[in-house]
């Protein structure tokens, strides 16, 4: 099959040729719980930038080269003995997580810290490519009317959004407000799903007049341009007290310092985003009582829930398609801030 | 009356008088709810030490010379004329924060986000003295037979334990794992109040043997001698993933970076010891879905709740005392580790 | 001044005179901390039919005769010395409970358990006069432009189904539905609260049509007239599983085991409405493992957090109209099922 | 093989042949994820006494003649060819319900409501018997060392105490009292759970003496010797305000009316005895907004969570063995209250 595999990691991203585009064997089946992939689309994140960075090396083992991709959706191709929910031709989504339901974490429905998980894309063959070997267990099927390439960022930019948004959600009361920083691919997503799920006043800050026109669009309380006077302008919204939750999908250069200094007391900072270092003197933590969430995509059940929140119409998603072959293309716009919602490469 | 006043701030801690003790004019009821408390016993925190060095100056405001000195109990010497629940003699504790019982915080039971909080010792005259003025609001009863002398540090410093390891044990489920860094003052109290609470596992991590043998006694399932080897003893007491909560006390050096390493997968570093610098690559939050919990004394519920631990015996307190024109000697005993458990100055 | 006082009970609530309207002496301020209300509305309650029947007498103390009325909301005539918050002619809601703010429940956020707790209207006088006595701790300032008259069932009505939403939010993840039994008084507001904090589907169950037609436009997802078909239908809307929560507001005849049997496994029956008795093999209860919830009014704090709903518009109330002295009719035309929405006396 | 099958109801529970031993089938895989389990111990329950009553008869469907116990631990006997981690001669415990893994309540961690589970013993043939067919999903490593004979009732009585007092736990704050009404099998493990897992007051109510002791062995705080001061000594124990939660393990006859008035404001009443039926005038609940908590069994999760106590010596039980053949005169003796901690049969 055609496959797009990453051969050196490129510590600048400078480019040109990220991944190489090249015939590759077809994954197999591997065990009885397996399911081959046709992949119909796979989402473009800024995770697969920080891949080729190299910022992932320590973190997971992958042998170079590899195919990465981890937002995917398309037909089953084919399943193992044991499975019995899915068949040749369904249309699914994949959860990026393939899990093995029997250890702790799985039992008490937190699949994302599986004690034998497997990333695909991240830290094994991805859905950059025509086939992709996954598990039973990722498949959610696709309701009728609904295109893989259309969806696929569901996947994990949803996801991730979802889950975040939804934390979010369990330290919020009605009239506390909360801020997101950066108004693309996730946080257009998590704006709409704060929306559905019931936030109170929300405020969107973004350099970009373009992102903040479409947070007012999804329904955003206030716009804040992003500014050397951004903090100033969210105590402003806030009583000069500072909003319970800011949810921060950049997390680079000063949207960390300035992200805590806009969280009130006994509020929540959320890192989404990451690249950057945060660094805070420790007092600043314990005056204000203030809390740093990190964030990793979610469960399956999360994505159950945003399914449902997506079949009713309260989120949506845009996207840009690029083919496969035009994977460096589509990795060069998206560096350069030229891709408007999500870009998915279609094999 | 006599009170220890600071001038000057001191960024070395240099000493040898940090204080200087002095005839001041005594506190007078300012309001109808004011309560002027006799000193019994007045504890000495690392804080005192920080508010020296003037780490605070840019937190709070507050006019040198001024009282520290915010773990305070004693007897009601004078009430305001809308004080029903004591009077003269009453045997109490302070709580550290004077709130109004009126704003949205307080209302919802969070009153140590009071927007109208005083807090004597921190950003006004404080307990090393012999009078205090503080509000009706700030009060608790001290049970027959106990004396303020050796109470009092309970008032701040097992209050802020029992705060961080509260909020700790909703995080925790049986068979999961905490790890408490620093087991002097407040991680020997903490302690305590974890295994109160019902807290499976508990791995106690400090520097010094005494400690350690101390943590023994109070219960602690297992000692780790702190060393370069902390962190991988620590995984290789659980099962090589980490504890579900960290609880460091310390928060300086080596041990914020050893703290985040030794939380498992979507686990929680608790901050409560403060001075340093926390500084992460935020992608390390987000493989791990890792949280950075600050923490700030506790609401007066949580004094309650203490106090019915420490009235079952569930929660004992080692302390020295000083005479109050011995606190420059007694700060550089704490400055040079030479206190064990908490030293507390009477008038 | 002008009140309506109960003298004595009538079982079977057959009127025509429930109330007497007569002159009687003005309340008076009796603590610092009191503050005496110029009466602008005062909202009918099923609870004012409930006390006339008798079955509040064995579960409060109050002396006959006395004045009822819970619901208040007016200005400020006259402040005890030590209020600072509010002085003469501010326009105020009035929280239906006067608490101490000292007992550990108000310490607590719990002020509905105040254990010194005044519930005016129902075990003192109430608000169906020209004035009121309450505390300060009672008030909310009404923002510019609201009337009394118009908001006041507020105070009681939209607090308990704001509380009532609210407790039921907690336990609801998206996807899962909810059913409101019974749109009237409460019912209807309810829905719009629901649906302001991001519940998913709502399923509204009324025998009126009126009630049906108005949920429609307030949102609800799907109607369902209520008949002896009702548990099938919302079985049916639900996969045959049921709905998380059920909000009975009518609690009387069917709808208790109805109520029941349309919970799913693990699910949650709210009881609101009383009158009737509750009576189920503990079995049931056990093999789906459900609960049933009592409710009782709300928070200071649910009632600022409704207040915010109010002002942004998320929340709407109908009212109609009537003077003190035709208490006795507004009463009659409540029996009969005649308000539309919530009656409003005004003195 | 030998088991103990049920031919017909028994209203009465007259016997005093209850079930009727004889040869039957032995079990064979249905499916990849099936494993045959040799029983070493199946306890006997309450719940089987109840199923020969036919209360169950319209709860579930069975068909007559099957074989009841659903509180199994052996050894594995064989296993289907999907299955990984267990293998022939394995010592294992039994969860009581066999589930999918892949329906939305096993996905969410909630797999006590899986939507195709099969709960041997209650809707198909259970442990009374030589061998039982189970899923992989359902078992759980018996630790070096431990008799299946001698722990088979932690798998449904250890297992619900378990859930029953984890749920309470979440609602108990330090200070706050626990009522446990009826400590016999599962009683004497909740108690053991609850003082495990940090509860603060344990009030012991019973009408035995011997259960009175055992209850003060395991460190009840307060015993009750039950008769029709009970309420009013509950009460008095409680500073007059009754305890949190309420946990009653009887559940018939005056303990539920008096269960829940030893409840106080805002606090929980938990069902986990059945057989009688509840019968509460709303109002009841909603002057002290008192909740009803139905309970069943527990999940995979809880299962774990207990034996990691078990394991630690924080709960330990007590069994009386019988032979297979002598399960009529065993179930006579659990009629007659003459088991002492639980009875189980041994194949």
């Amino acid at each position: 099959m055609k496959a797009a595999r990453l051969y050196n990691y490129d510590e600048k991203c400078a480019g040109p040729e990220f991944l190489k585009v090249e015939q590759v064997p077809d994954p197999r089946l591997e065990s009885q719980t397996d399911v081959i992939i046709k992949i119909g689309g796979a989402g473009l994140c800024r995770t697969d930038l920080h891949i080729i960075e190299g910022i992932w090396r320590t973190k997971v083992e992958v042998k170079l080269p590899y195919v990465p991709g981890h937002e995917n959706a398309g037909w089953v191709e084919e399943v193992g003995s044991s499975v019995r929910r899915y068949k040749k031709g369904d249309t699914v989504f994949v959860h990026p997580l393939v899990t093995d339901g029997l250890c702790p974490a799985c039992r008490g429905g937190n699949d994302m810290y599986c004690e034998n998980g497997r990333f695909p894309g991240i830290d094994s063959d991805g859905g950059f490519a025509e086939y992709l070997r996954v598990g039973e267990r990722n498949l959610l099927p696709l309701s009728r009317g609904l295109e893989p390439k259309d969806v696929a960022p569901y996947a994990d930019a949803g996801l991730t959004a979802y889950h975040a948004g939804k934390k979010a959600m369990k330290l919020l009361e009605p009239g506390q407000a909360t801020v997101l920083v950066g108004l693309g691919g996730l946080g257009h997503i998590a704006l709409q799903v704060l929306r559905a799920l019931g936030a109170d006043e929300i405020i969107a800050v973004d350099r970009s007049d373009a992102a903040l026109r479409l947070s007012k669009e999804l329904g955003a309380d206030r716009l804040v341009k992003a500014s050397n006077r951004t903090v100033q302008e969210v105590l402003d919204l806030t009583h000069g007290l500072g909003a319970q939750v800011v949810i921060d999908f950049v997390a680079e250069g000063s949207t960390i310092d300035e992200g805590l200094a806009m969280t009130r007391k006994g509020g929540y900072y959320f890192v989404v985003g990451y690249g950057g270092t945060l660094k805070v003197p420790t007092i600043d933590l314990i005056v204000g009582e203030k809390s740093i969430i990190g964030n990793l995509v979610g469960t399956y059940s999360d994505l159950q829930e945003l399914m449902t929140l997506a079949a009713r119409g309260k989120v949506r998603l845009a996207t840009r398609q690029y083919r496969l072959d035009q994977v460096n293309q589509a990795m060069t716009d998206l560096l350069n801030g030229r891709i408007e919602g999500r870009g998915v490469l279609i094999p």
